[in-house]
């Protein structure tokens, strides 16, 4: 036993208690006479004290010698502290030590263990097990792990059967680049990692398990945009026997639970929007509605002026900005520039003051006279105090950029409060979208999402306008869930893949044995799956999730701790059958 | 809403109610003016009938069209059985259908969906979708759902927090063959898919997390021997501050958690026993404890006579069948074959029948006398009634067949109860193993394991008589758990990568992180990783892993349902920088 306490564990009630204690020296003050050490573990730091008085020769010595992160064993007793700290656990006592080993020396880390730390993001990812000593990260795992144990209880008390799907599977060109793995065992082939399990627990549910999930790593062999990792992990759900309505009501469900068991955040009825619905209102299929600003389309009310600009515009719209009337010109420049911005893409932003005395000021009063502005603020909803920011042109770009806008607008006025939490369903997704670049329809969630029967009659003659039974959970503007009714009839399952282009052929060589399930009794079945990271970040009140995954990669795919990906053995490409290829 | 009960759910206290059911025909009796169909869903079995007095012609007509595994829809009245199944939990009652939807049809299954099926296990595992419906797959997988969750219950209620460790992690040669994974976006590079997190959780410890556990997969690509997947399951952990004693505890407390919460088994504190004292007492380093049959050796009783098979043996060794001699002379020839076959090796067995007067019989009584035989009986611990049975030669190969032997016969004699569980530690396994082939010493459990400080002083003069602080956890003759003590100094870790033939600078390029991480305060630390697949298994009372897991891969490690690995497109290759290197 290295230990009897833990150093989170002893207060006021241990005085005079024997115990031993081993952690790491968070820091140590030598006053020459009396030596603090701060004693630190996962579980707290307790403060320990030696004293030329009190401690034997040697300690008192060796405790002189300790560096930062040293890694000791203490016994000491439990006393009153004389100065109380009354914002730690252990704050009201400390250890007289009488016995101090040190079971690892440690060379001076390359960033200090402290909840600000001088380390920048490279440094602390190469040496990543001294950046989870920190609180920052250290809490964020523990809060993923209470997050997961959460979902499982929930899930498990509802019936759920978490079921573990196979990592070494086929791979299929539809959809996201797979990472493959060559079989030594059979010449010439190769296995693919899972973008997802969607196939299996399908068949789970041809299989008769009815309620399954799991939480899984999946992965993507994609170009890594900030914020996203190769192998990521999913809370993956699939029911069978079941419309829409009682999916949402089920992940509405745990989502609650975990707003309130991890939050105490309690959340009434999710709100629900169609896609549409999102994508005029908000330019967005994941509105953060945490705050307002909502679309107002501007025109029948900018249009037909002499204001040339939005006369040829397919689009003009705006929002308005929650008492920004009072912004500088600086201040309004700022946001022009930054619409400008190659990222965001604008050409231009025109802008209406709503001042408090009910008059309106516009960077276009030469077009625009009082009763038209007055009609922009209405259909903007605008009120005095308020900022109308308008932009204009192709309308999907222009939607798109306004809602880059109305995000950064609540970012500067603090309205995306951490703290708040704002979750809605986004509901009848489109079933394809139209790819121009390879000049036909794709699955806008995936090939086994059935369409609305109410919309198929439109599926030969507007394969567009088809709506999914296709839902997306939504939470302050982060997609953190999304799934749909799957297909369950093999004949509406080949209708589809031809949709999407695929011959016979490739449909039987790549879906066939879900297919053929489905020739054998497949019930109505669909699901969803949540995207556990972005989940955690967000619950956990982060932009980023990086802090939430205990060994990321950068966005090369590297571990930069451990270098991988890294040479492998001539021996080893031998065996597997396979060659470099590689470029001069 | 497709239901408003299971097929699983209603009894008598439910009779009259209107319910609507959904799910498979289990099967259909027709007897011309009733129907009865059995529809069956994950929860259960409920009766339908339909009647020509009661039932409307259409819906009645409907139901003569049911086959086998049709997906169907009913709503109709909870009617008492007449004659009841007591055996049912829905034996007391049935449904009157008043509606009948086919939601969809089902080809006729390849083999039947019953417990005990004509299905061989190709066909089963093609259709792994059918076999699933059956009860004994999907209980099995329900069964395994459960353990987890009590496992991850238990652990965290012990404060150990469960972190996702990186599946893309980094090639190193020492150990089993690894999975590959060529990285696109870093030319020439491979991920490997991990045999294990080892080296994560012990950063993990360097990193403060203090318990760590995860139930992970794993891969190994090794040649299937039977019963072995390519990929599996470990619930993995690991303990900072702890000796050997502490992690003991700790998940004996676990496995005595699982004993008794699924299978109502109460069990004392585990036995122990020394590797040494496993091989000599039982062949085997595993033992199975349900029964005794412990080695007896006969060398000073049984050399020095004139039978110059044992004379010119390393070692005369027996085992005391109990009960069996009575056995014909057939049946001892029967045994005799057995051990000869080429899988065991024995070149041939001696027998003793100890008779239940007091006297002794044996294939060698021209050697020995009854009081020589005598001796055999006490030093193999042999009663009146019982067969000693007797082989010689090489120390280790006799070890190992005699040990097959008991196995065999306890396996004959019932003694392998599948409803009883004798767990045991196995501990002080040596920390090195000499392998003839490579002409070197291989880490008998990996080269992170730290020697016993007592055995420190033999490490350069006699390697091979080092013990481990390593252990397994054994149940019925299967190693379910296995781990040690690791190293946690750079020094240490470094001698023993160089007495495992690794270069300075092999060890860095493989390892140098872990090394690296051991400068800046690693605590003592230490841990273990249970099979799951086969801890299941066993608390399941089943032999064998397969029904175990979801999607088996079969011994060539593919996957017949999915018909994975497959070829991959030539871009993808090209994509990769890789070409196949097919041997003509």
């Amino acid at each position: 036993m290295y230990r009897s306490h833990n150093c989170g564990a002893l207060n006021s009630a241990d005085i005079n208690k024997e115990v031993t204690l081993a952690g790491w020296v968070q820091k140590s003050r030598d006053k020459g006479f009396m030596i603090w050490v701060d004693l630190r573990d996962r579980y707290g730091i307790t403060q320990l004290i030696f004293d030329e008085q009190r401690t034997d020769k040697a300690v008192f010595d060796k405790a002189k010698s300790l560096g930062r992160e040293f890694v000791i064993q203490v016994k000491g007793t439990v006393i009153e502290r004389e100065s109380k700290n009354p914002n730690m656990a252990t704050g009201d006592i400390e250890i007289l030590v009488s016995e101090l080993n040190i079971l690892n020396e440690a060379l001076l880390p390359p960033f200090t263990i402290e909840d600000e730390t001088d380390g920048g993001e490279d440094i602390r990812m190469k040496y990543r097990y001294l950046d989870i000593r920190r609180n920052p990260v250290k809490n964020s795992l523990l809060f993923r792990h209470k997050v997961a144990m959460e979902v499982r209880k929930y899930l498990s008390d509802l019936d759920f059967c978490e079921v573990e799907t196979p990592y070494l599977i086929k791979s299929t060109p539809e959809g996201a680049r797979d990472f493959v793995v060559p079989s030594r065992m059979n010449e010439g082939q190769f296995y693919a990692l899972p973008q997802s399990p969607q196939t299996f627990k399908q068949l789970l549910m041809v299989g008769g398990m009815d309620k399954y999930f799991q939480i899984v790593k999946c992965f993507r062999d994609e170009d890594l945009r900030a914020d996203r990792q190769p192998e990521f992990t999913q809370i993956d759900c699939e029911m069978a026997f079941v419309e829409q309505e009682d999916i949402l009501n089920v992940f509405e469900g745990l989502t609650r639970h975990l707003l309130k068991e991890l939050k105490g955040v309690d959340v009434a009825q999710f709100p629900r929007m169609t896609y549409d619905y999102a994508m005029k209102t908000y330019g967005n299929d994941k509105p953060d509605i945490r705050f307002e600003m909502k679309f107002g389309e501007l025109n029948a009310v900018a249009q037909h002026k002499d204001f040339g600009v939005f006369n040829s515009a397919e689009l003009v719209v705006g929002i308005a900005a929650p008492g920004c009337a009072s912004y500088t010109r600086k201040e309004i420049d700022a946001l022009i520039d930054w619409v400008k911005r190659p990222q965001v893409g604008a050409s231009g932003m025109v802008y209406v003051k709503c001042e408090e005395d009910g008059t309106f000021k516009s960077s276009v009063d030469k077009f625009y006279d009082q009763s038209d502005l007055k009609k922009w603020a209405e259909a903007t909803n605008a009120k005095a105090g308020d900022l109308i920011l308008v932009l204009s042109g192709n309308a999907h770009k222009t939607r798109t950029q306004l809602s880059a806008l109305r995000m950064e607008v609540a970012t500067r006025l603090g309205l995306r409060k951490p703290d708040e939490f704002a979750p809605l369903w986004v509901v009848d997704f489109p079933l394809l979208e139209w790819d121009e670049e390879s000049g036909r329809y794709h699955a806008m969630h995936h090939p086994f999402t059935s369409p609305k029967p109410e919309d198929m009659s439109l599926i030969e003659t507007e394969p567009g306008k088809v709506r999914a039974n296709a839902y997306d959970m939504v939470l302050n503007g982060n997609e953190i869930g999304g799934g749909s009714i799957r297909i369950h009839d093999k004949a509406l399952q080949s209708r589809m893949f031809s949709l999407l282009g695929f011959t016979p052929e490739q449909a039987e060589a790549q879906f066939g044995f879900l297919m053929n399930a489905f020739q054998f009794g497949a019930p109505p079945h669909g699901g969803l799956a949540f995207g556990l990271d972005r989940l955690v970040a967000i619950l956990g009140g982060q932009e980023t999730i990086r802090d939430f995954i205990a060994f990321p990669k950068n966005n090369s795919g590297r571990d930069v701790m451990i270098d991988a990906p890294s040479a492998i053995d001539e021996a080893q490409l031998q065996e597997l059958h396979i060659k470099l290829n590689i470029s001069e």
